[in-house]
């Protein structure tokens, strides 16, 4: 334990700093004095962003976003395709896909996957109330489509079949992802499952 | 430009934490995330930490170090040699040097370096303050030697050398760090200027 340099007010920021992801306790130490030396443009502004997110932010109860309105961006955009749901692990994955614009729909967050070793059981995510949503959406909002979107993991590809299953009674359209080598991949670096999804799924030029 | 998928306070949020040394606009985002989640834990805690630092945070008069006290925790500290100064570009510099427990001694940060380039003279750094330290400390201030320890960069050394002219006319020794093999470096690794240096300034076994 090296001598304290800074006052108790400072040694807190970095501490907390270095909770981030991405941030070590040397890089947290550098940040939090970046912060001190832009205080008026820095400091003050990321302690009332940071007061602000956290007074406002709210859990959207329909599909699981974070948000500071309710219902969330995503679900009251009057512009997506409503009878199409793309079910997520994560808020990250959401913001991913949105930033990417890669669909126009809503979606579902699940809230992490199944896994049995953790302890984590369908009752700990979100596939209740994914499927309540599937049941009780009428014109409009009835549901046509849904898209599993997990990650191409073993709980990940667990998780999408408990679901498949679970919406095998009903009428909806369940999709996932394709697998495939990756836009600018090349064939020599990927594994094995992914180059023979890659054939299979092969399609006509 | 993608679609916003969260509310102005949470985009807020990302973009300053994307100003933070270590964090992109992705890894930003990620960070906001975290702290969405663990908004008791973490967010809240950090809003007032922030707010905390923001309004406490003082340049110690008389080094420079950034703290919430004044004199700084550093010179109040009364077990150090109070006759050694060690004058640092930047307070990072002074941070790095506690951390490693380096010194025992009291600092003086300059808060840069001559670079005549970018239109940075002697007076833009706490240079007249050293010297002034220098000059009026007596009795138990009374400085004996000040240690140069500036990056070993062109500016720096420049910087260095015209300090030590600065301090010609006072009494007091002027040192500077010693050049060599950093601790664990491996020679085939290392630039001829610093081999040569370690030849120059070696030590008998």
């Amino acid at each position: 334990m090296s001598k304290r340099v800074a006052g108790p007010e400072i040694e807190k920021l970095i501490q907390l700093l270095s909770k981030l992801p991405g941030l070590g306790p040397r890089s947290a130490r550098r940040a939090a004095l970046h912060l001190i030396k832009k205080r008026d443009q820095l400091l003050a502004p990321l302690a009332a962003a940071a007061a602000d997110a956290c007074e406002k932010v709210v859990i959207c109860p329909v599909c699981g976003n974070a948000d500071t309105v309710d219902p969330c961006t995503v679900c009251r955009d009057p512009r997506r395709d409503r009878h199409i749901l793309l079910v997520v692990e994560d808020i990250s994955d959401l913001w991913a896909l949105e930033r990417a614009g890669a669909a126009n729909c809503l979606y579902h967050v699940l809230g992490g996957t199944l896994s049995p070793l953790d302890g984590i059981g369908p009752e700990d995510l979100n596939i209740r109330s994914l499927v309540d949503r599937v049941i009780s959406g009428t014109g409009d909002s009835e549901v046509r489509e849904v898209i599993i979107a997990v990650n191409a993991t073993v709980e990940g590809q667990t998780t999408a079949h408990y679901i498949a299953d679970q919406l095998a009674g009903t009428n909806v359209k369940v999709s996932r992802l394709a697998h495939g080598v990756p836009v600018g991949g090349e064939l020599d670096y990927l594994d094995e499952g992914t180059l023979s999804a890659a054939i299979r799924s092969r399609s006509v030029f």
